[in-house]
C-alpha cells in the first residue's frame, strides 16, 4: 500500500494493525503517509489479544519479535491485553526488553477545535520508561507486609535527563522542568535531581527548573503553559502524561514515542476502544501523531511536517471526528475514512490559526552516549536485617537481640515501617510483624567488615529463634555513607 | 486567652506558634474559637525553627513531645525547617511515632468568591500517611544503582480504608473513590485495592469505585466534581492533595488533620510565607480550616459549625485578605487581624450562598479498630540473591554461576532492572552493575528450603568472587506465591 517505486531509499518499519479500532486507524494512517510521499516499507506482524489467546504470554511470537529487532522501528496501533492469566503488557516488554529508555509525549490544546480549560498548554513529557517501581519486584515475607522495590541507576537518569536536553534543543524549546520527590526520597529521586543539575550545567542556552512532584503536578494540572520540556520518573511521568493529556483535551489526539539507543516504538496514547470498533467512527489523529514522530525519526522531516500541517489544517477547518466534534464549532462531522481523505487533500496547505510546523532543526534521531563512570571505592559497614517477628513490643525485641552473647556483630537501632522503636521508641507508634535491624561493627574494630560476620550473624539469630527475612548491606563509597540514616543516627 | 469560666469541661490542647506567619494566624485563630465558646484551654510549646537551630534534630524538645503525648491533640501553625543540616521534618515524625495514620485534607472551591476554574469541586482526600516510599529506607550497593523500599502493609491498608468509610459515613458523603496502581504493582498496590474491595462490602449504603491513579489523577484534574472522598497511598496522596488544592484555588484556605488511634494533630495545608511574615496580611483560613476540624475531633461539633458558617459567611460577604482579594468581586480587603474580627462579627450567622453547615451527624472523633488476622502458613522456596557485578554480559554471568559446583540451590533466572537476562535474554536489554538471581531448591527436592542453605549459597558466591549485597527470601502463603514472577516463570 506504501509506494514501492523507489524501493532502495525505503525504510523498513515493522508494523502491527492491533486490535479493537487498531486496524481503521493504521489503514488511516497509512493511507496518508502513502500519499504525502514517505520512503517507508511496512512488514507487517500480528500482535494482541489473538496472540495472547493463541498461547503466547507475550503476545508476540518470536519471529514477529525478530522483525522488530531487525528493522528497529516499530508503528504499533492499540492491542487488547486480556485480564486476568498472567499475559504480560506488551508494551512493557517491549520498552524494557529492546531498551526504549525515553518515553516521549508532545502534548497540545488545539483550541477553539477542541474544547479545553487550558489553551495555551503546549509541552512536551519525557518519561524515564525502564526503571523505578515499574521494575516489577516485589515480595510479601510476613503476614502483614508486602514490598516493592524502586531502582533508580545512574546510567538510567544520565540518559533520559540527556534526552531531554537534546530534544528542547532540537525541537526549540527554552525550558527543561524537573520533577522529582527528593525531599522525601534522597538517595533514589536525590541521584536523578543531582543528575539532572549536572546535565543542565552542559545546557547553559536552556532555562533549567525543578519542582517537587506534588506542587509540579498541581501547577500542571491548573497552568499547564508554564511548562515546556518536562522530565520525570517513571511512575511520575506516567501520572503527568494522563493529566496533560487530560486537560488538554486531547487524549483521541496524542501520539507518542519510546526511543531507545537501536529501536524505538511509536504509537497513539489511546487503547484500543472495542466499543467502537468496526463502526468506522474512530479518530485516527493519535496514530498518525504517532507516524509524524516516527518520520521525524527515520530521517523524513520533510514529509513528517507535510502531514503534520496538513493535519492542523483539517482540524481548523473543521473537519472531525465524533469525538472531538462539537456542535457552533466543527463544520463537518466524518468518520476514520472521510477525516484521513480530508487530511490527504490537504498536504501541501499549511494551517493558518495555528503555527506551521516544520522539522527543519530535528531531521534525526536524538543519538545519547552513556558516560562511563569513574567506578567509587565501596566499603562494607554493616547490614540492615529484616525479621518477620510477631511476640511482643520494640524494647522486648531489641532487648533480646542485645542480650545475645557471641553476636558478631553490634544492634544499632531497629525501626518498624522506618520509625525508630529501639532504642528510645514511645509506645503509640504502631508496629507490623515486619522489623528492619542495623547492625554494625562492634566499638573498637575499625575498617571494612568481612562478609562473614553477616553470615554468622544470622546464624546466630535464626538459631535464637528469629526469622530473618531478608538483608541490605550497607556500603560506604569513597566514604560517602551510602543508606539513610535514622532519626538520631 | 480562652474562656476558662469552666475549666472543668475544658479540653486541653498543646498548642504551638510556628514560624513566619505562624503567630499571626494562631492569634487570630485562637480570638475566633474563644469568642465562639470553644472549650479549649491551650498549652503553649514552642517548635520549629528556633527549636531546629539551638541543636535539635527534631525541632521540638522532649518535654514539649510529652505535651503532645499526654495532651493527644495538637493545633499547628507552620514552621519553616531549616535547609540541609540533617534536621528531620516535624510532621514527618509526628505522623509516623505517634500513629497519625489519616491524612484527612477537605478540598472546596468557593467560586465565586475564590477564583477557579472547578467552581463544583467538594471533596476530600484521605491519604494513608506513615507507610510507602516515604518510610524512607534507601540503599546503594553497587557504583550505579539506588534503591528505596516502598512497603505496605495489611492493617496500614486496613486502618485506612475503614477510616475513610466511616469518614463517609459521618460526614454524608456518597462515594468512596480508591485509587492505585495495581496493574504494574500487583502486590503492595493490589494488596491495598483487594482491601479495598473487602471493606467496602461492608459499607452497602456507600458506593465504592477505583481508578488506576494515573487515570484518576487526570480525572481529578479534569472534573473534580466527580469525587466526593478519595482514599490512596501515601505518595499518590501527597501528589493529588497538591492538586486538589491547586485547582480549587484554595491553597491558603485549606486545613488539614492528621489523625491516629490515639492523638490528632490539625494544621493548615500552606507553610510558613516567611517573605510577609509579620506584615498582618496573611490569610488565617487554613489554620482556621484546621482548628474546626479539630473542635469537631474533640466533641465540639456545635461550637465548630458555628465558627465555619461565620468563616463562609465572612468569604460570602466579601470581605478577603490579599490571596484571594479580586477586584470586582472582593467587597473589602483585609489584613489578618480584620479578617478574624469579621469572622466573629458574624459568629451565629450562616452562609447565604453556601450551603449552612453541621455536624450533628459527626460528633466524635473516627475510631477504627484494628481487625486481628489469621496468620497464613509461610514456607521458604527460595531466595532473590543480588550482586554487584560489572565484568561482562548476562550471559556470561549466568553460564558462570550455574557452572558453579557444590551449589546447594540452583539458579533460575537472572533480570537486570526486573526484565529477564538470563536465560533467553537479548542484547538490546541495557544492563546496569545491579543484578538479581533468583535461586530455588533443585529439582526432586520437595517442601521447605532450609534457611542455611541460603546462606551456603551465599558463601559459595563469594568464595567464587561474586560480591553478593543483598537478599530477599522467597516464601508462599498458604500455598500461594508471595513473589512477583518474572517472564516465563
Amino acid at each position: 500500500m506504501i509506494s514501492t517505486s523507489n524501493p532502495i531509499s525505503n525504510t523498513k518499519v515493522t508494523v502491527a494493525y492491533g486490535d479493537g479500532i487498531g486496524p481503521e486507524i493504521m489503514d488511516a494512517t497509512l493511507r496518508i503517509l502513502d500519499a504525502a510521499g514517505a520512503k517507508i516499507e511496512p512488514e507487517v506482524i500480528e500482535i494482541g489479544e489473538k496472540v495472547y489467546k493463541s498461547g503466547s504470554k507475550a503476545g508476540i511470537q518470536p519471529s514477529d519479535w525478530e522483525s522488530l529487532r531487525r528493522n528497529k522501528v516499530f508503528l504499533k496501533a492499540p492491542i487488547t491485553t486480556p485480564q486476568g492469566g498472567g499475559y504480560k503488557s506488551l508494551n512493557v516488554t517491549a520498552r524494557t526488553t529492546l531498551g526504549l529508555f525515553a518515553n516521549v509525549r508532545p502534548c497540545m490544546a488545539y483550541s477553539p477545535y477542541v474544547e479545553t480549560k487550558h489553551p495555551l498548554l503546549d509541552l512536551v513529557i519525557i518519561r524515564e520508561n525502564e526503571e523505578d517501581l515499574y521494575t516489577g519486584i516485589e515480595h510479601r515475607q510476613t503476614n502483614q507486609m508486602t514490598q516493592c522495590l524502586k531502582l533508580i541507576s545512574r546510567p538510567g537518569c544520565e540518559k533520559i535527563i540527556r534526552y531531554a536536553f537534546e530534544y528542547a534543543r532540537a525541537y526549540n524549546r527554552r525550558k527543561v522542568t524537573c520533577l522529582s520527590k527528593d525531599n522525601i526520597m534522597k538517595m533514589t529521586d536525590g541521584l536523578f535531581h543531582r543528575v539532572f543539575d549536572e546535565i543542565a550545567a552542559e545546557y547553559p542556552d536552556i532555562e533549567k527548573e525543578h519542582w517537587i512532584i506534588d506542587i509540579g503536578s498541581a501547577l500542571l494540572a491548573d497552568e499547564p503553559e508554564r511548562f515546556g520540556v518536562i522530565v520525570t520518573l517513571n511512575l511520575y511521568g506516567d501520572i503527568i502524561s494522563d493529566i496533560a493529556a487530560q486537560i488538554a483535551g486531547s487524549v483521541g489526539m496524542g501520539g507518542s514515542a519510546n526511543v531507545g539507543d537501536q529501536c524505538a516504538m511509536f504509537e497513539a496514547i489511546h487503547g484500543s476502544a472495542p466499543d467502537i470498533a468496526g463502526r468506522g467512527i474512530a479518530n485516527p489523529s493519535g496514530l498518525l501523531n504517532g507516524a509524524i514522530m516516527m518520520l521525524v525519526h527515520i530521517g523524513q522531516g520533510e514529509v513528517a511536517a507535510q502531514v503534520h500541517n496538513a493535519w492542523l489544517k483539517t482540524i481548523e477547518d473543521g473537519i472531525h471526528t465524533g469525538d472531538v466534534y462539537q456542535e457552533g464549532v466543527s463544520k463537518e462531522r466524518v468518520g476514520t475514512k472521510g477525516f484521513a481523505d480530508a487530511v490527504i487533500a490537504r498536504l501541501g496547505q499549511t494551517p493558518e490559526h495555528f503555527k506551521t510546523i516544520s522539522y527543519a532543526a530535528a531531521p534525526k534521531p536524538i543519538h545519547i552516549s552513556s558516560a562511563s563512570q569513574t567506578p567509587q571505592k565501596k566499603e562494607l559497614v554493616g547490614v540492615d536485617i529484616f525479621l518477620d517477628w510477631n511476640e511482643g513490643t520494640a524494647r522486648q525485641l531489641g532487648d533480646a537481640i542485645s542480650a545475645l552473647s557471641d553476636s558478631p556483630l553490634e544492634l544499632k537501632m531497629i525501626t518498624n515501617r522506618g520509625v525508630k522503636v529501639y532504642p528510645d521508641g514511645v509506645p503509640e507508634t504502631f508496629c507490623t510483624d515486619h522489623w528492619r535491624c542495623r547492625f554494625k561493627g562492634k566499638a573498637g574494630l575499625d575498617g571494612a567488615l568481612d562478609k562473614t560476620t553477616i553470615w554468622k550473624q544470622l546464624a546466630l539469630l535464626n538459631e535464637k529463634g528469629f526469622d530473618t527475612i531478608k538483608t541490605e548491606n550497607l556500603y560506604t563509597f569513597d566514604g560517602e555513607v551510602g543508606y539513610s540514616l535514622m532519626q538520631g543516627e
